[in-house]
C-alpha cells in the first residue's frame, strides 16, 4: 500500500459552485438521504460554513503526523479532511496550523477529533468543524495514508467528493453525481419556497398525503381522552 | 386505541401567564425538585424561552409522520412536544414545518431528537428546543399518536400540563398544581432576592443550618493538611 | 480523616500572574502534555477565562453541602473547584451561590457536573466551568471533604495547585513547577510567534523533521491513487 | 402530595399468569410496538426473568432512602421498581437488600441505577435488572415517592401494572390492558411458531409483502455493481 | 442509483479458509492495523466466531424493510452485514430472522443495531454480532440498499469483502488483499507463538527496543520516588 | 521529572492478605465509600478478582510503550495498574503480554483502555480489568510515566496502595490506612452477617432508622391513590 498520493482529480470549480448554492441539509434530501455525516462533528463557531473538494488524511488515534504533509499537499479551495480515531480527547490542530491552512488558501478544516485554541481559531475565521475543543496535545509518530479513501462520521469520504458544512453539519457529494444533484437541491429549494410563502401568507399545511398515510395505515381518531 | 385525540383542556391563559413569570429552574425547585427533563433537550439558540399548555405528539424513531397533524391541531399558545425514540441522529423538523408553526402561532417545538436548518431557525425566532442539529432525513410511515401522555427525557408529559424553557431546559407543572406552584415560586423568589441584596451588600452568606448538619453526621475540622 | 482543612498554602500571586500570561493550551504542552482536564467541563460561556489557585471541594453525586462552608474559606482570587460524581445531570450551582462566590472575589468555578441559571451566570460574569446547565436541585445532607486532593475531568487537583481555563477547557499546574513551566511557556509561545510571522508572510510550513519521521517509519508515496 | 402510598390494586394473579407465559418482546409487538423500557436496563446474569405487578419507588440520585419502606409494603410476586436518576455510577442495592426481597418473595428488583455484591446476588437468584455493577455507595437522606407513577429507562411504569424482563431487556403491560395483550401474543407466538417452522423444513421465507412495499416506493434491482 | 444488487463476487472458498485460519485480531495487525469495526459490535455470547464473505444492506434507522430480500440473494456461507444508523435501541432481527439465515446457512448476521430473543438465538448457534439486546421493534417501509458499499461501525464494507469475528470484535479483509493478509498473519502467529513458548519458558521479555525508543525520546530513570 | 521509577514501598503481605478477605465493595462502605473507580473498567470474565500493591504506569492514548518496561520492574503480586486516555477503542494488551505478566507472577492487569485476544485471556486466568475487548492495535512511540501517581476511573492510584477487583469492580485502599480499614471492613461484614441470618430466618428488616429519617424530613404516608 502507498501510504501518501499526492494528487486526485478536483471537481471542475464551477462544479463545486454549484453544490455551494445550497444548504447540506438540502443536499442530503436532494440526494435521497444519503451522504449526512455524524451530527456530533460540529462547527466551532455559528454560521461557519464551505463547500469543495476533500483531500483526506487518515491519522492514529492521538497523532496528527499526518497533518503536516496534507496540508502541503493542498490547493487553494481544497477541503481537508482528516479522521483520527473517532475520539473527543484529543486537540491535534490549534492556531499555527490553522494558520498554516489559511496560507495555503484551504477551504475548510474537518476532524473527527478535537482541536484547541478555540479563540484565536474563530478569530482567524478559517471553517473548522470537529468534536469539540480539547487542549490535549497529540504525538507525531505514526504513519497515516493521504488522499485515501477514509470513513469520517459514519460516511465514506473519497478524495475529490465535495464535502459541505454549516451550521447543521456535514454531507458528502459523489464527485460523479455533483451536476444531478445541484438540480434535484435546485428543485427542492424552489418547491420548499413556494410551501413556505403558502405558510406565510396564512394558507393552512396542505397535510392531506399524510393523512392518506396514516388511514392506509389504520390510524384511528376521537375527539377526547 | 385511539391514535389521535382531537383536544384536550388547555389551563386557563391567566395561570399560564401566572407560571410564565417564573424561570424553569424555580419552578422545579419550588414543586418539590420535580418536574426537570433530561438536560440534554436544549434552546436551539441562548436566550429562547417559552411557556405554555403541551400538545403531545409520539413518533417512530427516525420517523415524523405525526407532526403534520399535530400542528393542524394546535392552537395559539400551544407547545408542540414531540418523542421520537431519543435519538440526536435525526432531523425531522427544520425551517419548512417551524414556518407552519410560527403561522399557527404555536409557542415552541419541543423534541428528543435533532432537528435542522439552524441558521434558518434561530432567524425565524420560533423557541426550539431539541437534542440538537442534524442533518439527517426522517420517514413519514409509521403511525404514533397525538395528545396521549408521552415521556420525555425522563419525564411525563400529559396533554394540557404547562411546560416551560430557558436556557437552563424544560420543566413541566401538572395542569391542577399550577396555582400552588406558582405561589411557591413567588414566594422562593423573594427569598432568593433577599439573599443576593444581602451578599451583594457585603454581608457573609448565613450558612450556619448547613453547618449545623455537618456537624450532625460527624464532619471534622481541622487548620491545615 | 479530617473533613475541612480551613487553609492551605498558596502560590505568591506574583507566581500566579506569570501563569496567567498562558492560555491553558500553552501551559499544558509547555509542561510536558500534562495536566488537561477531561475536555467535556467547559465554560458556560465563550470568552470566560481565569488562573488561580485551587480551593478544592468533594461532594457525594446529586449533593452541594459543602460548598457553602468552601466559599466561606475562600480568599479573594481564589479558584472554587468541586467533584460531586461526575455527572451532568444535576445543577447545585447557580445565582444565589455565584452571587456569594462573587461576594468573595472568588476567581472562578469548576465542577464536574451541571449548574444552573444559565443567563444570570453570564450576567453575572464569574467564569464559570461545568458539564453544561441542568435545572435538577440537589440535596445538602451528605458530608465531604474540603482541601483534600481531588479528581476532577480525570486529573489530579490538589489545594494550592494553580488551575487555568478559557474556551479550550482547564489545565491544572502544580504549584512546585510554576516557574519553570512559565519559563517553558514564554519560549513556547516566541516559537509559534515566530512561525505564524513566517506563515503569514507566505513561507511554507518547514516540514522536514515530520518527513523525517514518515521516512523512517517506511512510509511510501505516489502520485496517483 | 402524599409521598408513600401504602397500597394499590394488584392485578388478578391469573391475569399475570397469562402475561407471564411470554417473553417480553413477543409483549412488545403484540401490544403495537409499545412498553418496552431503555435496553440498558439488562439482567444481572443471563436466564434472569420474571413477570409480576409494580411496586414502585422514585429516589434521589444517590439515594436509596426509600427502598426500605418500599420492600416492607411489598406483597409475595410484585415487583420492585425503583427509579434513582438514571445513573449508573451508583450501587445502592446488594446482597442485604436482596436477602430482604427474598424473604419477602419480592419476584424481581428493577432499577435505572448500578447495583453490587454482583457475585452473591447471582447465586441468591432473585431477578435484578439494573444499569450494571457498580461498588459507589448511596446516601439514605431525601424523601422520595412509594406507588406513586414513575418513568422508567423511558417508559410510564404505574403502581400495578405488569412488568415482564428476561434476556432481552424489560416491557410493561398496562393493567387494563392485560387480557387483550394475552390473546395477541398468543396469536402471534402462534403465527411465528408456523413460520419458523416452514423455515427449519426448508421453505422460503414469504416475502412478497416485503417485495411489494419495495416496489411501491419506487426501489430499483440490478444484476451486477 | 440502482438500490438491489442481485450478485457480487465472492472470494474462492480456499481464500476465504486461508483468512478462518486467523483471529480477528491477528489478522488486523497483519495488515497494518487496519479492518477494525467499532469495538461496541459484539457477539451475543462468548465464543461465537465466523469467517466470510460480506452480503451487505443499508436499512434507514429504526427500519429492516431490507433484511427479508437480502436473506433471500444470499448463499451459503454469506456474511449478512447490515448498517441500521448506528442506534442500538432498537431490536429488528430476532428468532424468526435467525431461524431464516441458519435456513439458508448464512454463516453470521451483523449489524450496528440491537438485536431481540437473545436467549432462541444463543441456542440457535447462529454468529450474531450486534450493539447488544434490544426489544423494539422495527418499521418495515424504507427503502435502502443491498450489496452497495456500506460503512459499519466506522469501516468501509464492501460486497464479497471478508468479514472475520470472534469476541474480540470484527475485521474486515480486503478482498484484494487475502492472501497477502495470510501470509503476513501466518508469520505474526508464528512469532508470536515463539514469543509465548519463550515466556512460558521462563525467559525475560526482551524489550530492548522498547528501550532503545524510550531513551531516544528522552526518557529518564531514578530508584525512588 | 524522571519518567520512570524503578521501586516503590510494597505494603507486607500480611498486610495485603488482611484486605484481601474482604470483597471491594464492603472495602468501600468500611472506608467512608471512599476509594471506588469508575465502574466501566470490569473484570473479562465473571468471577476475576485480585488483591495487590499497586505498580503504576501512564500512557498516551493509543500508545503502550511502558507496559513493557512496566512489567520487567514488577515482582510477584503487584498488580499493574495502567492508565491510557481513557478510551475504549484501543487494543493494547492481549495474550503475549498476558503471557509475560503470568510469568513474572503478577497479580492482575487494570487499565482504562480496551484489551485484546478475549477468549486467550479467558483461558490464561490472569485477571484483567479493562474497558472491554476491542482490536485495535497500538503504537509504542510515546514517553510515559513508571510509578508515578496516576488517575483511573476518576481515582488517584499511588504506587503500592493496594487496588482490590471482583466483580462489582474496583476499589483503591491508601497504604497508609491498612488496618483500620480492615478493622472496619471486619465489623461491617459481621454486621451485614447477622442482619442477613435475620432476614432469612423470616425476620422483618428493622427500618425504624430509615423512617426516622422520613419523618423529619415530611415524609407523609396515605393507603391509597
Amino acid at each position: 500500500m502507498t501510504n501518501v498520493i499526492r494528487s486526485f482529480d478536483r471537481p471542475h470549480p464551477d462544479h463545486v459552485a454549484e453544490i455551494a448554492k445550497f444548504p447540506p441539509a438540502t443536499l442530503h434530501e436532494a440526494q435521497g438521504r444519503r451522504g449526512a455525516v455524524d451530527s456530533r462533528i460540529k462547527p466551532l463557531a455559528p454560521g461557519m460554513h464551505f463547500c469543495g473538494p476533500a483531500l483526506t488524511a487518515a491519522c492514529h488515534i492521538g497523532d496528527n503526523l499526518m497533518i503536516f504533509e496534507a496540508i502541503s499537499l493542498a490547493q487553494p479551495g481544497d477541503v481537508l479532511v482528516m479522521s483520527a480515531g473517532n475520539n473527543h480527547e484529543q486537540g491535534g490542530f490549534g492556531e499555527v496550523l490553522a494558520t498554516a491552512c489559511s496560507a495555503r488558501k484551504i477551504a475548510a478544516f474537518v476532524v473527527d477529533a478535537g482541536v484547541r485554541d478555540g479563540s484565536a481559531l474563530r478569530t482567524l475565521g478559517l471553517p473548522v468543524f470537529s468534536l469539540g475543543l480539547c487542549i490535549k496535545g497529540t504525538a507525531k509518530e505514526t504513519v497515516g495514508t493521504i488522499n485515501h479513501p477514509i470513513v469520517l462520521g459514519g460516511e465514506l469520504i473519497r478524495p475529490g467528493d465535495i464535502l459541505a458544512g454549516d451550521d447543521d453539519g456535514l454531507v458528502v457529494v459523489r464527485k460523479e453525481e455533483i451536476l444531478q444533484v445541484a438540480k434535484a437541491s435546485a428543485a427542492r429549494e424552489e418547491d420548499e419556497a413556494h410551501l413556505m410563502a403558502s405558510l406565510r401568507s396564512g394558507q393552512p399545511m396542505d397535510i392531506n398525503a399524510r393523512l392518506a398515510v396514516m388511514r392506509a395505515k389504520g390510524c384511528t381518531w376521537g375527539d377526547r381522552s
